[in-house]
């Protein structure tokens, strides 16, 4: 149940012939194995929680009845999503009390393989925040698509010998699990004894039986409270996620009492960095279970010690002699107002702000990923015959429509159509220089003006672009490869607004304020181009992942996710 | 989170492509996950629960509206408290619903170290019943003795590599875990990661904080409820225990909430034959618990997944599909009665009885235990000067008093004085042939005439003899090495009653019944003799000690507990 060896020094501290690091006095103290609140003291030596007081200390904070509770663990998220490097990353969580995350590398791994998953590590270490790996089970996602590397139940093995990674990451193939795929089966082998987590929206009945029978033990995909009700009765712990798309807590809290609580989790997913910067992390989570009419101890439980549990790490979740002293000191509990963070018993947040420095990791090996010549880029759709598919927008969401359209022909082309707000969207190949392009069409953008393009482009993070004119395409896809990657808004050859992605064409060096902000001026320049969607960039990520209904791109062409191939632009009847 | 590769045929059984093995129809299915009954089917293939439902079933059950609940799992147990070889003990248990036990080999690893540990392990291969080990970190228990084994850290990481051995048992020697004794932490050390249980009556404070620090996670030997929720807040998982002398279970129930339910677990740990016969086994806690006022659904579910999850089993202890098919038809929920018991899907106990045939296991090293020199062996106590020590009993109490005693003394030595009720007692050493002989002198017996003698004397098992006279004391121990090992009780050199234990001195390879119709002959044998103890062979098995104040007696001498150092008979002034 436990990991630390035992230590002589804790041991003397802990019986008082020796002063503790840090002692925490006169607060309420979360019990979450009795799940009460008790007033006292808390002594930390070498980071680890020695006893509820201490005979001397080199540092005394009196806490004067503030509330003391463990340190908030994100059960499942990709810190790709953020668009922050881990460090930059952990300096934006860590004032909102999140001091453990199980991250899933899927993006970066989709781009980069081992080597991204190496960089995760890499980058990680030593950071404030305590950050585990779960391996990415799915890299790539589809066969349909063109992704910088593949996961082979060999690699996934190299990767859980790895300290710090403790898992098999989202197991999103779930007709691969239950069709026997061997493949997959080999990956889930490799994983034996480990958590595993599941991936599997809508699953339901023998077929739910059968995924869990093969090992995946965690879903994070549940959005009704019935779906997660027989979900959790097969078995599985749910993750309650509130992302930045994806919003489930409000639909599954009821899920969450007293005899669920030490299955039933919170995890964030994916946070883009505008609700990190407006909403905050695991606190808001944990804020709107409470306001939910969660009590405050279960609401806690659910994102420390059962969490912890789960994943199988005996010294992090709770406030007890042995346990790391990940801490947070809370001025008013209802509305979970993180006053102070410590992780290894050391301050390293106060009133919002990381107050520690953080070391810098080269992002050497993770950057040029642009492997793009535009010599031969050609945005061409050669004049077909009959009706052409559209693939329709629904603003928001990742899921599309498949729509019949009448494309505008010029010269034997097909070209963007702004009276029909149908647009030409292509997905060029950008990590094994394969000159791949996927085109098709696109309605519900509204640009009438310019191109808008993106490397953050699910799973495989090719580039997708979409454009008034070609031209403009070009000139979109030229400023990506320039930049090394990342997001940008362009008209007549001009970029109106980028945000640069020069790690992996996912993640940006600069803090959580500035990405913040950039990504404004990506929308603002957007809209100035007469784009309608609250989301531009997010819907444009999404237009290439081929596991979502009903018809994407990849850089292989259009697919009907439906009947899962590539089909033609134009509708042969 | 789980350990069951996945299976191509348990998918295609869960989704209806095959058979299942056996469907278990309509009952109250225990779902532990959210702590509610649901009417359903259970379907089990090769030995695991595969789903809620099948298409076609070799065997379908009825169960009519009976309930269905996870098989129950013993926290805490020496299956040597049973007198039973493990294939016995399993038969007496499983009736009662007890379908996994984590053992520690305590006793007979006193005896014959890894040798008796191994035994164990095969005569538990095969069998109905799932047993874990704990590797016993105690033995020898204490440096006043002669055990017949020492396992130090080299042993116990051994034992660790063995399959079914899961984490390190109890640690009884607190004051050496506090004061950072070398030995012991190596010991800690080497199951570093493992369940370690923990054994630390009466600890407080800040030594219970420094105990819990350095490994033990777990403690079975709280008493009051004041006791069980210090423990419990510092982190230690309490298992409530109900043997045959200690029983807990009514003074720590308020311990069980709600919240506390993943920490709290029930065990039995020394349960003898009778009550095993009179009072069952898992049933009677869970029973218990209910009528003690907790839902079924809390009792059950606090013998069953929340003890599977803490010592690390995640394929055991639930009904979801994954697990194994340990299940109890119960048809009575509130006096929890057990119609029928499956062990990996096969029907094992129906109607209070065993309905397989359990493999045999040899005793094959483990007998012949018996190193006594009877021509050596002499129990002449000198006459010394002033008052003697004695040891004053307190019947079905491990716990003794330390008297003052005037000895009657015939021609220079020390004889039983039947007067006084002063008996000579004596502990031979058995296992080395040392000849070391403890001798003193002890109140409380009664006995007028004959002697008393056993091989099951805690922690050392060496042989243990009271008796009004050396001859018939001698016959005693003679006729022990006689049977190899066990209970005798002997008036005029006449065996009255005996149990022989031929394996390790410890265990019989009789049924229960046969086992205890024996134990209540040697009662009536020993009352015939005028013994007044109610269990008199209880109370001399704890007269060799040293763990338990006051005065004790090992084969080394007279043991002040409290000072924990051999004393002379006579108190020198």
């Amino acid at each position: 149940m436990r990991v630390i060896a035992m230590n002589e020094q804790l041991v003397g501290v802990a019986r008082g012939n020796a002063p503790a690091d840090l002692l925490l006095r006169d607060g309420w103290i979360l019990d979450l194995f009795s799940g009460t609140f008790f007033r006292g003291d808390v002594a930390v030596k070498d980071g680890i929680i020695v006893g509820f007081g201490a005979s001397a200390a080199r540092e005394v904070i009196n806490l004067d009845g503030a509330w003391l509770i463990p340190g908030l663990i994100d059960a499942h998220m990709h810190i790709e999503s953020s668009q922050l490097t881990p460090a930059e990353f952990a300096r934006a969580v860590l004032p909102h009390g999140t001091t453990t995350v199980m991250a899933d590398p899927h993006e970066i791994a989709n781009v980069l393989g081992l080597v991204g998953i190496r960089y995760m590590l890499d980058a990680t270490e030593g950071l404030p925040l305590r950050v585990f790996f779960m391996v990415p089970s799915c890299v790539p996602a589809t066969p349909l698509e063109t992704s910088g590397a593949e996961l082979s139940a060999t690699e996934i093995s190299e990767a859980l010998s790895w300290e710090r990674v403790i898992g098999l990451g989202e197991v999103m193939n779930f007709p691969g699990v239950i069709e026997a795929d061997p493949a997959l089966h080999a990956k889930l082998a490799a994983a034996r004894g480990r958590p595993i987590d599941g991936h599997a929206p809508g699953l339901s009945g023998p077929d739910l039986w059968a995924y869990t029978l093969s090992g995946p033990r965690t879903d994070h995909e549940c959005t009704t409270l019935a779906e997660a009700q027989e979900k959790l009765r097969a078995g599985m712990h749910i993750l309650i996620r509130e992302g930045t798309t994806s919003r489930n807590l409000n639909s599954l809290l009821p899920l969450l009492t007293e005899h669920s609580a030490p299955f039933v989790h919170f995890c964030t997913d994916d946070r883009h960095p505008k609700t990190l910067l407006n909403e905050g992390h695991m606190d808001d989570l944990v804020r709107k279970a409470i306001s939910g009419g969660i009590s405050p101890e279960m609401a806690i439980a659910a994102s420390t010690l059962h969490t912890a549990r789960a994943y199988g790490l005996p010294d992090l979740g709770a406030i007890a002699p042995g346990y790391r002293a990940d801490l947070l000191v809370i001025s008013d509990l209802d509305t979970l107002k993180v006053a102070k963070v410590y992780v290894d018993g050391r301050l390293v947040a106060e009133d919002g702000c990381c107050t520690v420095d953080l070391p810098h990791h080269a992002a050497a090996g993770v950057s040029g990923t642009m492997q793009v010549d535009l010599e031969r880029l050609s945005f061409r759709i050669p004049s077909g015959r009959g009706a052409a598919r559209a693939i329709g927008v629904i603003p928001d969401q990742a899921m599309t429509e498949d729509r019949r359209v009448e494309p505008l022909i010029e010269t034997g082309e097909v070209i963007s159509d702004l009276e029909q707000d149908l647009l030409k969207l292509a997905v060029v190949e950008r990590h094994r220089g394969t000159g791949n392009i996927g085109l098709g069409l696109v309605q519900g953008f509204g640009l009438k003006r310019g191109a808008l393009a993106s490397t953050v482009a699910h799973d495989s993070h090719n580039v997708v672009v979409v454009g008034t004119n070609d031209v403009d395409m070009r000139a979109a896809v030229a400023a990506l490869v320039d930049m090394g990657g990342g997001q940008v808004v362009v008209e007549d050859e001009q970029v109106l607004a980028s945000l640069p992605l020069h790690i992996a064409g996912l993640i940006s060096d600069r803090p959580l304020a500035v990405v913040a902000e950039k990504a404004r001026e990506l929308d603002r320049a957007a809209r100035s181009l007469g784009c309608v969607l609250p989301a531009a960039f997010m819907t444009l990520s999404f237009l290439a992942l081929p596991v979502i209904p009903s018809l994407k791109l990849t850089d292989r062409g259009l697919v009907d996710v439906d009947r899962f191939e590539i089909v033609d632009l134009f509708v042969s009847e």
